[in-house]
């Protein structure tokens, strides 16, 4: 596997392999590593000859500096997981060579990148929409993955590769989730051990909607009232948000749903640090057809 | 020639010539090419094997919709002008293949995007970033060349460029002029004939700050009041800005010069049509090192 830290170094490696006629596949990640990422990994093996994964903490995305300062940072366990599953490439580039002395260009994404994630951490799509057209025109892949818990993100990144002309396919990938239903994240490991314990909360809730859907139920209030229910029993979780939206446009869905909807979720619960929060997002599409 | 309206299209020609391992230069106009334009095409030629000229009235950086209405629209003799000039394709999307429905990103450039005709056209520099960035996504140049006479469009592309990891070269080509001084630009032809014969007060305007640079004046206040008295000659011209700047950042330069300063100059003079009017700029940076 090679370690890349310069853009020019990867345009030049990536340039080689398009000119050679091999499919690039990129998998962004702001590295810690787990299950869910290597998942992605996976996805983009069987979608390319080559597989890039870039490892950077993106300061830009970050709308709380308190989580940019504690998200962890694990770049070696990192280069050994990306090695064990057939990276060729994993792509750590320094602060600034993705945000050189007087960078002042933002990518912005506009109705998608509003509701949920977008109202509750204003910049963060911002950051995470530029920081990407940086990494696909670094990168230059064919096939860049992002995972399905960051539902919005996907929405966002493929709406801005679209509206730019970048040559490139976003694929979703599936959520990948801990035995107990808590969907893999790098902040899990940040909670408390007893937040740890409740945190499946989140994945019963979704459950819950789920079962209401296939038993007939098509009144958004009624679905959302069971999810919320299932968060409730969870004592140290704080709602940030729980709405259902078109999983296409992210508007509000209507009162008596007609389609899929995105049941989207975002609470807080308390640190291992103490005083500290720790915010873990989870979705499902319900597909109330 | 070939001439390509779909982006998928050009970005397939660009590919396959980048596999070859010939150079492409970019030359993005929007049409009522004239001889500035066919200048740019030249010293593309001189860095490129292949040429490509992109053909695209923008909407999204005219900030006047009567601007966007009257702009000249010439494609039939433009794609002849291109054919002369040895260009080998001419790009000409519809609106709909630049801005699909349901599109809602931008590009956007902070500081160097903020004074003179960022200041004068809200939003022309966001427009000018985000169609410029699609150009180049389409058609992959290593190489775009853009006119000096948009100094600071040309700063601004550059720095979106560097600043999102594109792997192109941002041209700047001198300004091509009239042989009575008069920089250039398809609104000239929109100029009433009495407007045509006082628009060379710009250049003269730029020579009298450059004459008084070479006789030692230093004074920013003197150099913009020898400018300003050869613009008030021309009775039909009002001031939009008349501004010295630094040539790299854009910011004030100091009352006394000790490098390089950018003399712009924005105006409105009547056009042809009763009633409108047509603004024109021009720049010249004074060695005033």
């Amino acid at each position: 596997m090679r370690v890349i830290e310069r853009v020019r170094e990867l345009q030049a490696f990536s340039e080689g392999e398009r000119a050679a006629g091999r499919r690039l596949a990129l998998v962004p990640t702001m590295g810690a590593l787990h299950a869910g990422h290597l998942g992605l990994v996976e996805l983009a093996r069987r979608r390319a000859e080559r597989v890039v994964v870039s490892i950077f903490v993106n300061p830009t995305q970050f709308d709380d500096p308190a989580d940019l300062r504690s998200y962890p940072r694990t770049l070696e366990s990192d280069l050994a997981a990306c090695r064990g599953a057939g990276v060729d490439v994993a792509f750590c580039p320094a602060l600034e060579e993705l945000y050189p002395a007087g960078h002042q260009t933002r990518v912005e994404v506009g109705e998608l990148a509003r509701p949920l994630c977008g109202a509750a951490r204003p910049g963060h799509f911002r950051g995470v929409a530029s920081v990407v057209a940086k990494l696909l025109l670094a990168a230059r892949p064919q096939v860049a993955v992002f995972g399905e818990k960051d539902f919005q993100q996907l929405l966002v990144v493929r709406r801005m590769a679209r509206d730019l002309c970048f040559d490139v396919e976003i694929l979703g990938a599936p959520i990948a989730r801990e035995p107990d239903g808590l969907a893999l994240s790098s902040r899990n490991q940040r909670l408390s051990p007893e937040a740890r314990r409740q945190a499946p909360a989140l994945a019963r809730a979704l459950a819950a909607a789920e079962r209401a859907v296939s038993a007939g139920e098509r009144q958004a209030a009624a679905l959302l009232h069971a999810a919320r229910s299932e968060l409730e029993k969870a004592p140290l979780l704080r709602i940030d948000y729980a709405e259902l939206r078109d999983p296409e446009t992210l508007e509000p869905t209507p009162e008596r749903l007609a389609g899929p909807a995105l049941l989207a979720l975002a609470v807080f619960f308390p640190a291992r640090k103490a005083g500290a929060e720790v915010r873990l997002i989870d979705n499902r599409v319900l597909r109330a057809a």
